[in-house]
């Protein structure tokens, strides 16, 4: 790889999730203090807070609030359950605007009793509803692609050229796709949906973390980078070739670290980011 | 799904590892009673045995020797685990023409030590090698490609787009492809590459079981047939129409239904197939 490494912080984030033991409050002070310059705040870290404060606190520590995680599960077998998800997804794109983010991310959904392909269109359809309402409040909705092995409950939407395909289809300002090296390392076809996902003006959103072997458990045991086997920074090049120069966030669910002192964890986490990433 | 359902257990085939608890000859004896028509054996079923006796026990219970499974786990570092894993799939070709089975079932492995690229590159060169071996036995082998939670470690051949792609390339009379509901209910692409498969000529295998949710072990928690929410029959509608009609073959790994009495998880699988498949 001939890819430089990371010297600074300048353009990494951290999500709330990724250090889930602290609060809002004290994730805001850690990161600013350790010299990260962005933060993506999962919408449970805002419950208590005014979102007024919420951003001024942010802002205030100099972070960038980088993107809302998350709206979406859209798919749902009733009428009624489906435009509950679109309901709760517009405040998600509120939240967004309220705390100053320009992104929302969306974890589509998927219904294991009805067929994916109804799962996949009831998705089209509800973000082809929420996109005016995002549009005019400044957000983007980001499509993440999962897994494959989250298609039966968590997303429908499991390959980087299906969100393509969906950001073509909708061709709409507000429309774009969070890549998660985790999600998507597998795919053969990934440099090529990445020079696509940048050339059409949809990539909008960077995650790493890393896929442990073995891994023992479907949601919880995400590595640190450099953990496992994911070749991060040749993705990261992929990225930078498709034009893609935005903040690149830390997201890792692992109970195995939010164990960990926090303070060492983080610690931990700018090593990483400067050596594998 | 206009498809109707079977009535019978004509193209019905079990693989020894779904009755796990159960030895060769109980497998053979059972299967051959409940009317099941097809055995694919798993090689350490064959542990102890003469492989000429092995042969002459499911043929006697008017079993057919669907294949063997399983060759592969080609990656690795060093040309000298390269060549063993060559050497023991060479093995496989001749257990398999020794039992009297048309085919041995490929898992192509993958090493998380090095990039996936180059374990899909040692892959074709080990399956190349291979093949005019294969040819002389008389036994075809079925690359299967694997789930991509399977990527690190188990198998780099993750789509059957990817498995076609490879049988394309190699345009070998001895190389084909087995079809897994489990690794590729998924895929967005998967009716058109099951019919390209067929068209191409390559569709040799097709494996049933089922998607839980939640599925709780990576490996050892698969769903019988009616279990999950992998659409089987509409997929087998595909299969059948890209031209396959062969064996129907049962493949469940689950600790949970390894349990039970396996009489009694014999007769539901019966009950499943006839539903579900």
């Amino acid at each position: 790889m001939s890819l430089p490494p990371f010297q600074n912080f300048d353009r990494c984030c951290l999500h709330t999730m990724t250090t889930k033991p602290w609060s809002l409050s004290q994730a805001v002070a850690k990161y600013a203090a350790a010299g990260i310059k962005g933060i993506t705040v999962w919408r449970q870290w805002l419950d208590g807070w005014e979102l007024p404060a919420a951003r001024r606190a942010i802002a205030e520590a100099g972070l960038a609030a980088v993107s809302v995680a998350r709206g979406g599960f859209f798919p749902a077998r009733t009428a009624q359950g489906r435009q509950q998800a679109i309901d709760d997804t517009r405040r998600a794109v509120d939240e967004a605007a309220a705390i100053g983010a320009p992104l929302l991310v969306l974890v589509c959904g998927a219904d294991p009793g009805q067929p994916l392909a109804e799962s996949r269109r009831q998705i089209e359809e509800a973000v082809s509803a929420l996109l005016p309402h995002a549009q005019a409040s400044g957000v983007t909705l980001a499509v993440e692609p999962l897994h494959p092995m989250y298609a039966n409950d968590r997303s429908a939407i499991n390959t980087l050229k299906q969100a393509n395909d969906l950001c073509d289809r909708l061709a709409h300002p507000s429309l774009a796709v969070a890549v998660d090296v985790y999600h998507l390392w597998w795919d053969p076809d990934l440099r090529e949906q990445i020079l696509r996902c940048g050339r059409s003006g949809y990539l909008s959103a960077f995650h790493v973390c890393d896929w442990r072997t073995p891994t023992v458990d479907f949601l919880n045991d995400r590595g640190l980078m450099g953990e496992g086997c994911i070749p991060i920074r040749e993705i990261r090049g992929w990225v930078e070739e498709a034009g893609f120069g935005g903040f690149i966030e830390v997201e890792i669910f692992s109970t195995r670290l939010w164990q960990m002192d926090q303070d060492q964890y983080l610690h931990k986490i700018k090593h990483a980011y400067l050596q594998y990433v």
